[in-house]
């Protein structure tokens, strides 16, 4: 099941030009990942500073389709698409009413923070993201 | 009568001691200061895009009193104390739970976007900010 | 010929982690492009206020190889490998040291900041855009 | 003797009105802090990550008397007005040319990052800092 997450184009978002900067896309785009998780029973906090566990970006890609205005309401869906022993690939789309924004795919590995590699994820973890992956693939990137 | 704004603390705006890098505790300022426009009737998408005014900070200080962690929800309260004819100066507090992270005070100044100077707030505006001024100012600096 | 921009990593970029906060690197990526635009002749400030002409990027996909950590000085190299008339996609890659830290592969669009819509590249920009490509593209998505 | 530090105002740093959005001004500030303990012999990396030393900002105030565009270049400066055991005051100044766009004071901390508490500078950084106040700091306010 998709985990879908709102934010507000703010001031702090937005260039010259009035649109999403857009390196800001993937200031929200963590944002919402955090949430994911948190919504997964795993808060950043708790994962970083008291199990040392770390959630590093590997691999991303977007296509940037309309841009974003201030003021813009954007549902940020995310949706896990392969789900490994210590990596996850998930599908990301941000739109703006009608709109599709913004759309890509993410890898994230699971990160050992003191030994500085990577390492399985927690098997509650992986147990709820494998549960969030969509029963039909097949068409996973249309 | 103070404006409350709730925002977490993301990954985005600590440091590498864990505990959020100063600058961000201004975004997050202007993002309460985005929310409390809109509460008063006036957006910025419109304020900025269609009626061309600006809110620039022209003063700014802040004492930063405790250190705010990622996970904790900052209550933000905006307070304005001064009302001139195209300025306001506001007090600000960031709290989580009960502690109190940052205080100080900021002075916004209406622009024309175009003419590039200070504007008179519009009548709108001015009425709602004079509305919520507090009644006792006389500890508004404490 | 490629263009190599230097940046050291401050701590406004790294997370708790102490490392480099992914969308960091893409503002360092569009200040690079900033000074590579500069370099071709056409700063960002006249080419976006004076002739009203953005260069949105519609695509973007990155590999995140090793971490890059506080006081790091970063090599950017950026290489065009295909000018379109109205678009230019481009290669960069990140080093410090001896250590590749990041690779990937942006399209920049030549907008319009008026019409709202895409425009051809001025042509003096095309020309340097095409001077700038490598003379053996055999290899360009290695 | 006050230390200067040069940074272009970029795409990054400025917001829908073609200015510095303000929050902005303060990274820069940090780069410059940065820079300037570097010059003193002490490199925030190995200040932070090696000797577990933080310089944290515990006191702010800042007027922004005109805008900063992009494309400007800001000579900031940076100049100690009291160097106490463990803390120390500076005011700053950022011009764009012969334009002084910010001027305030800032106070930073020398603090024990494990033990979470302030401590004394290490005495080669205190050194560094009152050997940098200016001789006459009778209009230090001004």
């Amino acid at each position: 099941m998709p985990f879908v997450h709102h934010t507000p184009v703010r001031f702090a978002h937005v260039d010259a030009a009035g649109i999403v900067f857009y390196p800001r896309f993937f200031e929200m785009l963590n944002a919402a990942v955090e949430d994911w998780f948190a919504g997964l029973g795993r808060d950043f906090r708790s994962l970083h500073l008291d199990d040392r566990i770390g959630t590093p970006t590997v691999r991303l890609e977007a296509d940037f389709l309309a841009p974003a205005m201030l003021g813009d309401v954007l549902a940020i869906t995310l949706t896990p698409v392969k789900v490994g022993t210590s990596s996850c690939a998930y599908r990301f789309a941000f739109a703006s009413g009608d709109t599709l924004c913004l759309k890509g795919e993410g890898v994230l590995v699971c990160m050992d923070l003191d030994a500085k590699r990577s390492r399985p994820w927690p098997e509650a973890i992986a147990a709820s993201l494998r549960a969030a992956l969509p029963s039909d693939l097949d068409n996973r990137m249309a």
